[in-house]
């Protein structure tokens, strides 16, 4: 199975690197962009074949290692 | 609309940040886990009614800011 997950910052959790992106839009002239934020993706293949199992390690995973649960949100998706 | 960019690197590119995230995870006990690829995941906010307008403007910026097209691919959707 593969797994993808998404880590991004919580709502209110400053993002000076989404604001970096946002200006340089701007600067290229795309002033429609806002409010962008920056999170990771990360992709891994997992040695499982029981979905229910994948999915209970790789939230285990994302909480021990992947996301800082302080100031990160995560999601996930298994197939 | 909303855009969400996926960045990744491409197929055959070396992904340092990948490989010790794999390995931090068989350290913590998470053998299933390999072919770890860590990627950019960019939310953004566009003042922008038209999704064909939008999804030719996001591509743009996905070529001209966002990825780096000489070893990352790129993906988003548009809502």
């Amino acid at each position: 199975m593969r797994a993808r997950v998404y880590v991004t910052r919580k709502q209110g959790v400053l993002d000076p690197q989404g604001k970096a992106i946002e200006h340089s839009l701007h600067a290229l002239g795309y002033a429609e962009a806002n409010e962008v934020r920056l999170g990771k993706f990360i992709e891994l293949a997992l040695d499982e074949s029981d979905a229910e199992r994948a999915r209970a390690r790789v939230d285990e995973m994302c909480r021990r290692l992947l996301a800082n649960g302080v100031i990160e949100d995560y999601r996930f998706e298994i197939e």
